[in-house]
């Protein structure tokens, strides 16, 4: 069995990362990643399935022994991505799907070379700003910053492995998955088969 | 409409890569790369549609002026692999496919780094040497040779791009189909998207 890839999806604020994500299938092997927080959990939230809630001694412990592939401070609390979880589902031959902001998403690729990095944009930037509007939960100077940061964020679509154009979320998960399988044939994910086969040679 | 790709069919002999190239629908966009000869042609060959048939001196001057992507003397007679061709197809959103010996695959990757290597091999060894024993037209010298020259092929697999199992023809079609959907994806291919929507920010 080969290992699983771990999938990072970024892309900007209305690209539609959320949805997306929470589309593709568990029975095709994927496998959500699980953050660790210090945040406290809330009402029906559950350790090891919503997060992993940790104190902050642990989390500290864990961000320096470089046990995170990135991490960040937001509104007080600290998050984080933990290598255990991933590295283990990953052996279970699981995609590990990790959806983070861009500059996250860089970090992890530079942590883990391994990872699949997937840019997802809208079909048109007018569809972007529709999205972002039509939320309905953000004032115009929200808006306005957040579409300031898209144009910043378009700009590192080159550092990307894939570009996912989000016209149908039907669209965007297949073509996540043409993704997974092409990665699945790179020589580097079929070590196992190349060895059996050099094996074989004796 | 995004560009094609050129698309290297290599792996040892035995490997089936002629049997696979051949399987490859046209109705989906794949196109054969023709290679240019300085022998002459045979009864029912074609200019252009079989080779592209060149005099000595028109084919050193192809090689002098860095038009071909690689080239061999083969007894007797020069074989070069043009780039016009392959550019006027990709140009018009085929998938050019190139099947040729792995050395001559990695001069092409080199000269143009575009290109998609695929390395194609037998699910198992002894499949390789049952194939190349079962064609019958080799005597066990040759055989022979072909199997130590295999052996050193495989050591190369890390410089591919892919590893397609050709355990059946039509899974190794299906296996080569998705990792062009993939390359497609990929930011490099995509630069039309990618500057309509950045336009499209002002």
């Amino acid at each position: 069995m080969n290992k699983g890839v771990l999938i990072i999806i970024s892309g900007p604020s209305g690209s539609g990362k959320g949805t997306v994500v929470k589309a593709l299938p568990p029975e095709e092997g994927y496998a959500l990643s699980i953050s660790v927080t210090t945040r406290a959990p809330r009402e029906g939230e559950v350790d090891g399935r919503d997060y992993f809630f940790r104190t902050e001694e642990e989390f500290a412990r864990m961000r320096d022994n470089d046990e995170l592939l990135e991490h960040i401070l937001f509104v007080g609390h600290n998050y984080g991505t933990p290598k255990f979880y991933m590295e283990q589902k990953i052996n279970e031959g699981k995609n590990v799907v990790l959806e983070i902001e861009v500059n996250g998403a860089l970090q992890v690729k530079e942590k883990y070379p391994d990872s699949v990095l997937v840019f997802l944009i809208p079909p048109t930037w007018d569809e972007l700003k529709r999205r972002l509007i039509g939320r309905g939960t953000e004032d115009l100077n929200t808006i306005e910053r957040r579409i300031k940061r898209a144009q910043d964020e378009i700009t590192l679509i080159e550092q990307y492995d894939y570009l996912v154009i989000n016209d149908e979320v039907e669209n965007a998960v297949d073509r996540i998955g043409t993704i997974i399988a092409a990665e699945q044939l790179k020589p580097k994910r079929s070590m196992n088969a190349i060895n059996l086969f050099k094996g074989a040679v004796n």
